[in-house]
């Protein structure tokens, strides 16, 4: 067990249990790359600042330097009684270049410290995600391409509803990953906050220049107090909210490929690069990905509730309580990273099945069609409702489909049926009917995905 | 029991149980005047594109203003066999003007319907909650200005760590809430969408004019899926974030208060007006405010939760589950707003206790300006850090204070000791020497505060 | 607003914002009939002790059972400045027989008087859900005897795997609930515990007998540490857990009847009194009770996660937080309870759909069957998966069902496959064949049936 | 990459991607011991029934032996591309033994075998889970003792309420942990249950005892529906749920030491083993472990929230998302199990501080006492309260202990005060008349000791 860089005041050694209990360094090794990019701009400043001279600025920096080569290569060993990737890193250092290695942590704190890696490391994390929804976003339109002018039935209440275009369908989800990309972009400029300067919670008393490394590390703004600089973790729920909301547009993907896939729907064959089979049942292809993907959304909801409950009720400023952020945000991190990816594979590879079952007999989703059509001809909206459901009971009755009653019977509910009411049952013609900004049309959704692919050039 | 509106195609009335049980009206009648308001701008959009004719959108529009009118004065009697508010109102509409009534419902669904009132809702709150956060940021600086050059302990670990300005402290939320307005913010741009003319789900094929109403409405854009537009909900979940992360917030400052009212800290007093008493012990003064804040966090987190774990896995489009976003808004909305409320009329009717204990002695908070003293005179911090934890421990043993050691003792520790040393112990120095940005010094401070009441004004 | 009964060092009146903001009488008025039944109790042992007089005993008994009459018939109103259902019945109590009334608040606080009431009512509320448990197990058998072997495909990763009876899937969801009963049953013991005579958090130095009042109640112990009684909330996040559980399992086949419901499987029918239509489609009959079921799942997770989140932290005994406890319970036991008896309600109505679509073409899901064929002809498991892998493969290729093949093309597969193949290939025998305990086979599920008809009784 | 033992009908093999998404070999190595007692008693069973031959079951389980001990001794190689524990330890006994290995996964599936595994773990983990809890209880009694006698004040509302023995304080803890012990010995009923022999869902056609497997495992039950069997992860949620109960327990208890190790409470001194140091302020000594443990309910909830959310609107039997269950209870119970392990060090070596502050001037705690004297005195309660509250008003204005009063001056407020009055506001006095079941008085809590010392031997 090493000593403790804070261990002046101690007399005993610190307990084997407590030190397994509290080192973070088994999972904040992550943000080596972050730490020693901020320990750098952090010894340019004190350098600039006179608080240490140009020399030990460059020792300092070189000494980093190779650390993080070291770490890139993998010869970097980590020890936990050395607690946390801080004091790891600072200590290698003052091993490896002596007494300026000393004098890295003047004016700064862990507290102070962290939470700028974390935040380095979060904005980089927002942009790389961003790219992925991408990604998802493009495969969508893949689909929707191939696929142009399939029809499927549009669903409420999971029951047939309206016929709608496969295509208008999928860019549905186009809009929902986009509004998460929206959210991701909002969120960076309350990550983009340089929190280093704050120190322990106070400030300090060393001429230090925080806009200097405010510049050096990108970032646009200074946290405006110290105290909230180092209590603060919004930006880490903010970002789990973010995924978490990601999460839940992939479950309902995810839940709608898994019923697609299936014996009833047959609306879609997966690749078989993307299923796995069963132990025991030789005949299995199973939308694994898809059901995991779902599954996954309890594991982004439980990262994002972890960290609003460990953050309810605490006084400022730094409580340990606070190392706990760390493990939820890189899981949510990996988790979000690898759905996207992993699921944008999967619906690029798609493919509709070629002999789908006939969709749309017997569930008179032409209903409203004909509802429309007798509100053309004058009949109150809510009167047209009805009359068509009653004639929707009496064809269930009778066991026939709508455009199988002849004109007489029509007329026998309402007066306005005329002959161009045959054209208004036929599915191709709902869908080309529905020419309201935002609807299924043929035209609309040529034109949504000629759009889309330019935004996501 | 009413006839159902949709009742066409059904031979038996719906079970009275399951009328109960699927009813909104018992919560969504908070609705009505942004439904109200919905329906006048499609009224007139009907009349505009020449579905409906002038007399009867004009009908509509006086007959819609009446029941408005009635319920604002508590005359409308709203029928839970109608369902919702939407039923409830177009069926006391058409009561009152007869057929234009029965168009109303024309080229709109309660998909699109429900999603409209909805966003009309939360618009009007998030402005009105945003309003309520900078009038408790406003009573945080008068509680600053009136506790101006205050010193209290800064904690980090809920253990002295530094002193710091009462007033810093507090300034602290003052940063922390205006994150909150940022968000909610933000978020108002994902709000302020028009989902109505998506119908259904699939568009229409009378001819409406979308924009118009958007126009009407004040929406800043229009929906651009139909599918999407009725299937989403990430509005709402965004917003209920917002109100978690607020109550987070809240949180934090009424653990403190509740601390700080108490016999150990005693660094308050809340005003009697914003306590309570004991049913049992004679002499309670209860900070009852702070504790149901703090424990109304549990209600926002699992109002977030709620409608999250709702909408998980829900396939296209609207799905009979997402009735139950409504209970969890309308319950954040209240307890977000009463909570800001009385929080700000507790802390602005606060008091610094005149009596506060000595709150340094044995403490050693100026620990930290004795390092950076030793590191302005050339030793290196970590060094530093050891010296003076050293003495800490010395200090514990003798049972004295720092300032107590004479000169040879502290030489004893470390040469660069001088007569200067003595003043780095004065807890006033400790605050004024932390001048660096965004730290707790008196100018800093005082700066802030004057930034704040200008920007708040 | 009327003077506080534990105002007496109070100089100022509560502002009238607290006042709405910390009562709780809005919703802990339900307590009412459990808050006299603890109160007449306590009065009994107050007498038996000599504390007050036999005959103050009877006023209050006499008068609180006149106050529970008229809050029974309506007439009792509720005042909110007297803040909680506690203090509204002793101010009613001492208005109605003057000085015993004054008396009834000895040797008790609202501390544990509001645990007492919470308990009364949870003990009689999961008696009651555990009888609606019951009854949704008996609307599954119902149904199971109605469809009696009928057979589904069963389902895993939501594709054909095996036959299965449509009763043995609906006995799975039986054998579900009845763990929600066990659950139930066990938490009682933990809920059946007197709280009262903990006082504040300290006891009393009045020579109260406690285990007097616990006989009176029926409760099982007394809680034998004061400041636990008054400071546990565990016995209400059990039952929060127990309620969630239930949800969840309610959501699991609230979504197969969606499913089942829909065009795509048409295994249900729902009765028309348990559906609803649409606004806009004239079709529409939608499941909506399933769906909302389904939804308020959210509700079940989120009053638990509040509960959970507001204990979190809060040091001992009692603090104002804990009102919070109430409100999610109600909901929990409002909504549990709505949901068993709307569920059972509908799948007692429900049938099975005459004209069911054929539902196993193209599945080979008698392919383990074939598997365990091979195994039983000597052949090891892995290889005969293996096998039957490949032909599964073939046929698909070929377009075929495996009862097509002709014995030489199976035999080019496995040496081991004689005429008694084709047998194992239909899918009543496949069900018939899962003779293991808990299997599908007809004479399992039979006795299955026999079982919990008789257990249910 | 291997083949996969299920590849028969695949002809691509599974992407890169999607093997690594799917894998659990990363985090079910863990279960490797309870797989193979699984599968040595399966094996077992196969023999008994004729299934394998008695030389088939000795080659098996002698290979599975060795498995175990090359696990046990770190020898073996779990691979990624063989998925999960169950085939990567399948693959490797048929590598080692051949043809017999081949047999092993007759009449089961990974389905109803991870269930298996899941059961044993957690019934294991419960047990040791049990023991850790009584330890903790033991380090709380440990503490009670050395502080026998030590008065601290008693909290409501985190304000003075009234005096109590520090060891019925820790005793209230005692009494919270012993229902988590009893609501996990609940569940042991119902993780008790044996799931193999559901196989896929259906059962199988193979003449296989159940019966004897369950008596092998030490099962009290087999699982008496096959699909039930295999999609039920409840009681995994209700360990969570209990775990997660603990979680908040600790929190309870550690908030409680991060104050009382503060500079304002100083009631006990945690010893320096159990804390550490700050990187910045050299006199800082740390209750990291408490905070840690506080932190760590937000994982012990979003861990059971993660699994509920997974499991919500699962239709039957086994889904992909199931896999999702494993990594939150390996972390609840490591998590549990550590925090229960060193908060039972740290509070074993714990001490009350020798010089506390005066704890109790003018916080009138012994008010509550007075009241009950004046009710001894023949006074109603109620009139007793506000005799009291008024004197504390005056009593604050004059800025005096009530004590201080002379005799004329307490009877201007009540003619009922006499002599002995002087000795009932004494602290000591009121935690001795405490004596009603389950006070703090010194008898009470001797007892209570001495019992608690008896049942946890």
């Amino acid at each position: 067990m090493k000593e403790k860089l804070w261990g002046g005041r101690y007399s005993k050694p610190t307990d084997k249990l407590v030190e397994d209990f509290t080192e973070s360094i088994s999972f904040d090794a992550r943000l080596a790359p972050y730490d020693i990019e901020g320990s750098i701009a952090h010894a340019k400043m004190l350098a600039k600042c006179g608080i240490i001279s140009v020399k030990e600025k460059d020792e300092i920096v070189k000494g980093l330097r190779d650390i993080s080569a070291e770490i890139a290569h993998g010869k970097f060993v980590f020890d936990p009684s050395l607690e946390d990737v801080h004091m790891n890193i600072e200590s290698a250092l003052t091993k490896k270049i002596g007494k300026p290695g000393e004098k890295l942590h003047t004016a700064r704190s862990r507290n102070d410290q962290v939470a700028l890696d974390l935040r380095l490391y979060l904005r980089d994390q927002v942009s790389q995600i961003i790219t992925l929804i991408s990604g998802l976003q493009k495969a969508f339109l893949h689909l929707a391409e191939k696929s142009k002018d399939e029809i499927i039935p549009g669903y409420t209440h999971m029951q047939h509803a309206q016929p709608v275009l496969f295509a208008h369908h999928l860019l549905a989800y186009v809009e929902m990953f986009e509004r998460d990309k929206g959210r991701l972009a909002d969120s960076r400029a309350r990550i983009n906050v340089l929190p280093l300067g704050a120190c322990a919670l106070a400030g300090t008393s060393l001429p230090i220049d925080r806009e200097f490394v405010a510049k050096e590390l990108g970032f646009k703004a200074v946290a405006a107090n110290s105290m909230d600089a180092v209590a603060d973790r919004d930006f880490v729920i903010e970002f789990l909210n973010n995924a978490a909301m990601i999460g839940m547009h992939l479950s309902r993907i995810s839940e709608e490929i898994v019923l697609w896939a299936g014996a009833e729907f047959r609306v879609i064959e997966i690749d078989e690069q993307y299923c796995t089979g069963s132990s025991i049942m030789p005949q299995k292809k199973n939308p694994d990905i898809a059901e995991l993907v779902r599954g996954k959304t309890g594991r982004l909801y439980g990262n994002l509730l972890s960290v609003m409950v460990m953050m309810k009720g605490l006084p400022l400023a730094y409580n340990r309580d606070m190392q706990e952020d760390k493990e939820p945000v890189f899981d949510s991190v990996d988790t979000v990273k690898a759905s996207l990816a992993v699921v944008a594979g999967m619906i690029g590879n798609m493919r509709l099945k070629e002999h789908r079952r006939a969709k749309f007999e017997g569930d008179f989703s032409y209903a409203t069609d004909m509802a429309e059509y007798l509100v053309k001809k004058g009949m109150p909206f809510r009167k047209a409702h009805k009359v068509i459901g009653q004639m929707v009971s009496y064809c269930i009755d009778k066991g026939v489909e709508m455009y199988h009653l002849d004109m007489q019977t029509l007329k026998g509910f309402a007066e306005e049926f005329d002959g161009d009411i045959y054209k208004v049952m036929d599915i191709g013609a709902c869908v080309g009917s529905k020419k309201s900004l935002g609807g299924t049309s043929y035209k609309n959704v040529a034109k949504a995905l000629a759009d889309w692919k330019r935004r996501l050039k």
